[in-house]
């Protein structure tokens, strides 16, 4: 099978927020999050049991879902989506604000939030697919919602090894034409011949104007965070 | 709650095809298609119970869906989307062909098609929510997927009364900014004071040039294909 087909599938890009232990705010990055019925209004969404925010939601029925921005840092899908929160504080550049139910969520560099109460579960072996009711949200901001055509096209970012869309073959993201508001830079350089450098933790190709041997050393990834040493040529 | 929050969350748009009675082909328009493991690669999609496509899809335990294109006609969604299979031939334009397994997708207007064998279901109410393993599929055109919010914002097409989607007050689609190449033309129309004539089935909003009170006595919506008498000034 023509492993492209799977590009013909459009998701959004979110960050899902839970309460961590002793007061800390957990959260990770998700692109399956959708309605499924309209009365009442239920959304489901696949996590990967290994991420700690599967077991959070498990243990406090509830969570919330931000809906990132395409003008959102990029870093912010490193911080939630490359990194653990067992590692690292998910608010230690101060993005996150609380819902009335004490919830974490995205202030900055969302279109919205959406609060939801779990009322069921199906485990799917790697997954849990929580089914939850939406409770609360708020619009934050009139940005474009970042589609994960835009995240993998734009963004040549690709899915953390956790996630359901995960392929370890993925190395050429998004063959089908997607909507790419700007001709993405890496691909002319890929066409003059130039070298190009791609991260091996998230998949994000360099295209900057700076050669990537003239970059400082203490330089790091846009998406995830890494130092330079993690790049190869591909 | 400010209900623009629900279009925070992105979609594509597919149809759905199934083996119908007596040869016949069935099939439905669905917005909630989405790959929730990687290892097998299980997708889910919820279909409303009153859609002939459910009975048919739990009957046979296979059926395909087809990731609609940008350039699609929108006469499809009409035909898939808002009319019955109880009702129309679903192949009387021609634009499906047989999978190897028998089983009808849309050649024309379609990126790619994916064939899926069912492996659990979920009763959520109003609809069911299939878990179906993806065992075939074959790329279509290079065009670009239409995502949901293309559709609402650029093609001005509302929700189908049976989709998970659906709500009664979306008379204004995507209030949030979305990624909508061309201006769209209604809302010039609005701008200027011009009556706007919307279809009271699917919600489509006519911008033509010629003054819609002109049309031809047997025009019909390009969305569902009702006739002029089922429009009405917003």
């Amino acid at each position: 099978m023509d492993a492209r087909v799977y590009h013909s599938i459009s998701y959004g890009l979110y960050v899902l927020g839970v309460k961590g232990e002793n007061g800390a705010m957990g959260g990770c990055v998700v692109n399956t999050l959708f309605q499924i019925t309209a009365t009442p209004p239920v959304f489901a969404v696949s996590v990967n049991k290994e991420n700690q925010t599967c077991s959070l939601i498990q243990k406090e029925g509830l969570f919330t879902a931000s809906a990132l921005a395409q003008d959102c840092d990029p870093g912010i899908i490193g911080l939630f989506g490359f990194h653990s929160g067992r590692d690292v504080d998910k608010n230690q550049n101060g993005d996150l604000a609380l819902s009335p139910n004490g919830l974490p969520y995205l202030k900055n560099g969302s279109c919205a939030y959406l609060e939801f109460a779990v009322c069921g579960q199906q485990d799917l072996g790697t997954h849990l697919l929580f089914f939850a009711r939406l409770i609360n949200g708020e619009v934050l901001s009139s940005s474009t919602p970042l589609t994960y055509a835009y995240y993998q096209t734009v963004l040549k970012g690709k899915s953390p090894k956790l996630a359901p869309t995960y392929r370890p073959d993925a190395t050429t993201p998004a063959p089908a034409k997607q909507p790419a508001p700007e001709a993405p830079k890496a691909e002319a350089a890929q066409d003059s011949g130039k070298k190009q450098y791609v991260c091996t933790i998230c998949g994000y190709v360099y295209d900057g104007e700076i050669p990537f041997e003239e970059l400082p050393e203490d330089w790091t990834c846009p998406i995830c965070g890494v130092p330079k040493s993690m790049f190869e040529v591909k």
